[in-house]
């Protein structure tokens, strides 16, 4: 399998995981080091594997149901680093309210001799899908 | 210089240039290939040399002042990528209206013969700046 299907095939599985609200599969895609990294929409940057797992643990006991259809699926690999950029357009049901949301998100991936494992994920949220005539940064 | 030292210059560079409003300086930082990413906060995805510059001309000619203090940098060198994650604290003079924002980042370089490019910037409105003891993704 080239480099790219591989990634493509983790961040596949990355998704399946968050869809299953299994902790157990979201552990098993994430690389059991300090160094990596996770920003859920809007909150402050997490950094580690005690600190990203404790978020997927939280947002896994808040979540009843979420369903996502990925779009612009863009995937790179260098030097045995993994980039893919997409967009989540994802309907969740979180303390039985239904909410449906863009989020435009950067994930990184990185090859160990077992396979390839997250590192950063980098999900925000996405106010509008063109850019303005006089855009302006916040 | 140290590779982490490398991608720490031009990632500060990335910074004086946002801040000098020049243009040329900007484009100098980037890497001129069709894969290169950019997405402003807020802002849909941009992909490509052509798409990327084109944004940052326009926010250079609808802005007076932006200023940065950089927080929590982090650098990390794997095969020919840095992975820089970070919080910008700008205060921006935006039409006359000063703006004061975080903005929480995540950039990628490329190494070249020539030195660093930038391939990939992420910035995102941070609301909060630690989680809830409830957090739910948007």
């Amino acid at each position: 399998m080239a480099a790219e299907e591989s990634v493509n095939d983790v961040n596949r599985r990355f998704y399946e995981a968050f869809e299953s609200l299994d902790f157990k599969r979201m552990e098993g895609i994430w690389l059991r080091e300090d160094y990596i990294k996770c920003v859920h929409p809007g909150w402050a940057l997490l950094t580690g594997w005690d600190a990203v797992m404790e978020s997927w643990k939280r947002i896994f006991e808040n979540t009843q149901e979420m369903r996502f259809a990925l779009t612009d699926v863009r995937v790179r690999v260098q030097g045995g680093l993994g980039w893919v950029t997409l967009y989540e357009n994802l309907n969740s049901t979180l303390e039985g309210q239904s909410n449906a949301a863009v989020v435009l998100t950067t994930n990184l991936y990185e090859e160990r001799p077992e396979g390839w494992f997250m590192i950063h994920h980098h999900g925000s949220p996405v106010m509008m899908r063109q850019p303005e005539p006089h855009p302006t940064v916040q």
